[in-house]
């Protein structure tokens, strides 16, 4: 067993919490009862000031491993080249456009860019809006999408259900553990759901401009919908006028390991894709691909500048990270130590009732804690505990869903084998 | 007199152009009309795909010069060593907390992070929503405050006056060359138009959150309001229950010479300030500063997490930036190399009767061209031909106003009082 020696605070670390809350106010959180103190990272590890190590079992943004020289060399190289923005003619922009829209289906032929996920669904509900007249917006419940106001009043984890607006209707999340469909036709079912989402929308006088899905529905706890699910929906909201509007944010660019993008583990292609996250390493680029036709539409409406979007440098980081993403093999890797974790949990939870659930794709997982595992009843305290208890050994991971009962374990996808034994390990002395 | 030998477009960079139409679609617009293909910058200067030299007298955003190795060499040794979120705590977002809040009033003391402009204000316009318990946003015709959905909706340069919300009221630019009041009483008489506005408003049954304004108000032609007029407006619409919005993306951090913000050529303090464009010399970091108890009000309703904003290497970079404003005394440059700036086209102006008027602040000025000017009849074709002309005798700049008849000229910091020379050379050589 491990020694449990991380939860100490130094007097610096202390200091600089006391400065931190007197400069940025109440609204910004640090994660755990104790909040760590990061300054250094590599791969899948992070360093504290006081030279601790923690297995980063948490973060999609260091998509490719923290530091990673690719990305870190491109950055440079391009910094010191030229940083200006997409009103002169840059090849990086375009070449990224190319990498970019090469790894989608055909017809998502056109790229834009912006500098967050906030930034790149606000851009897709603006073509959605524009091109359809409406301005519906159907969402699963408890979703994430971002922070800006139109994306903030369709992120239904963050604002209370009676505070939606008119124009925003939540279908459920399509969650077969806990949701209110769980067996072999519970695609059909949840999909169904889009049907009184319309008409809900229709009996306020609302036209539907788009549904919008994270295409692994994380923040509900990892609950990658069933096969069939996401190919019906998009059908049900296309014939209602609106478009499928696959927030790609968190689940894209190899992370669910056998496909590249989260909607491809169905039968579908989206009318947009917005992209973020991981797509430049932690550097701030976003963007979303669409069909040529709607861009086209919505350019008739007015065009689209965003001052740092595109810019050669956040390209340049973006360019490096598909790069290291094929070179490294990184999707194929995600995928062969995913399962090898998946395979590692399920032997825990012979040993643990407390594990209820172990899902998920490649290395995009979640573990749902119970305290019982027939009435499948969340343990959310025993599961705050131990996302602290984790740290205090040197693992980071977060807890999501809606009773906050859910380890979420979304490492950068240079994680070895040998890391997700220590992270197994670190697991088993956990819930002991 | 220089020759006009840039607008040659070779078969690289024409290959280059249809690529980019083909991948990025119709809504991206490029400047000039043979656009520029830059591949490199230096301080002030920019240089194209064959080697061609510009003098950049329009972009605001590589503040302290483009790549300026004190910038550069911040980005690359905090990207090397970390890049995570503002959920662990890390020296480099409390220290530029630090640095930018001891920039202003004693009042704004809690600085809060995310990645653009647009996010800035939409950030500021959620707490302005929050705190007045309103929905209606005041702001001057013809403004630019960003791209995403609430922002574009109060950007009057983007939208068209019938179909901005019935929340959205516009005053006039208060611009005393063009604009209804023109006499010494302009500063009050514009003013007094908040009154209206709030009329407006409460007729409509909306409660006013917010007057935002860009301090050099540029997007309606760098019309630097006249003394008294932002103290006095915002003296009404806090008596109307309303927040004081300065929009500094593009006003701040030295650019004006005589201040370090646009806001303090008057005499106020505003409740939020919200920066961007130059604060990272193009590394896209953007923030808001704001009093304690709004902050601490706005919490309540909800807590902030932007995943890129307040990372440690865009606050590296804005760090690095505060200090080469210091180290190379760049504000006191803005400003006599501003002043001779202005000499100079006084001097353009006694023999060329194009030049109606030249005003602005520092390095961010504006030369309005006319056809007549007693009668002040805008010369938009003409600006328009002169100001491809420039970009072909290697001076880069742009029209702006609603007219397209003003000539921005808004470079970096660093330019000296020979690259102005060399621009009012190439401005006399365009104007013959």
């Amino acid at each position: 067993m491990l020694p449990v020696i991380y939860s100490v605070v130094t007097a610096d670390t202390s200091k600089l919490l006391d400065r931190r809350q007197q400069l940025m106010g109440p609204a910004y959180r640090l994660f755990y009862d104790v909040p760590v103190h990061i300054v250094r990272g590599d791969g899948a590890w992070l360093f504290d000031a006081d030279g601790r190590k923690y297995l980063d079992m948490y973060n999609n943004v260091p998509h490719v491993g923290h530091c990673h020289p690719h990305v870190v060399e491109a950055i440079c190289q391009q910094a010191g080249t030229l940083n200006t923005h997409t009103r002169y003619l840059h090849e990086n922009v375009v070449n990224l456009a190319d990498r970019l829209t090469a790894k989608l289906p055909e017809e998502l032929d056109t790229a834009m860019f912006c500098c967050t996920g906030s930034e790149a669904n606000e851009l897709a509900l603006r073509i959605a809006r524009t091109v359809t007249g409406g301005t519906g917006v159907i969402v699963t419940s408890f979703a994430y999408h971002g922070n800006t106001q139109s994306i903030y009043e369709i992120s239904t984890a963050s604002i209370p259900a009676d505070e939606l607006p008119d124009y925003v209707v939540t279908v459920p999340a399509p969650d077969c553990y806990r949701g209110p469909h769980r067996d072999d036709d519970a695609a059909e079912k949840y999909a169904a759901h889009m049907h009184d989402a319309i008409g809900l929308l229709k009996s306020r006088g609302v036209k539907p401009a788009a549904f919008v899905i994270d295409t692994i529905v994380s923040s509900s706890g990892v609950v990658a919908p069933p096969p069939g699910y996401l190919r019906q929906a998009a059908q049900i909201v296309r014939n209602a006028g609106a478009l499928f509007i696959a927030d790609e944010v968190q689940a894209g660019f190899g992370r669910t390991g056998r496909n590249f993008w989260g909607f491809e583990a169905d039968d579908l292609t989206p009318d947009v894709v917005t992209v973020g996250k991981p797509m430049g390493n932690g550097h701030p680029i976003a963007g979303i691909v669409t069909r040529r036709d709607l861009a086209a539409e919505f350019s008739e409406h007015g065009h689209y500048f965003n001052t740092f979007g595109g810019n050669p440098v956040s390209c340049a980081a973006a360019i490096a990270v598909l790069d290291v993403l094929d070179n490294e093999n990184l999707q194929q890797n995600a995928l062969e130590v995913g399962e090898h974790l998946v395979d590692g949990l399920w032997n825990l939870a012979e040993r643990h009732d407390c594990i209820g659930d172990v899902r998920g794709s490649g290395l995009f997982l979640a573990v749902e804690l119970v305290t019982d595992r027939e009435l499948r009843t969340p343990a959310s305290e025993l599961t705050n505990r131990v996302v602290n208890d984790l740290r205090d050994r040197g693992l980071l991971t977060g807890a999501i869903g809606p009773d906050a009962n859910i380890l979420k374990l979304r490492p950068p996808l240079v994680l070895s084998k040998d890391g997700a034994d220590y992270a197994l390990n670190i697991l088993e002395d956990t819930l002991c």
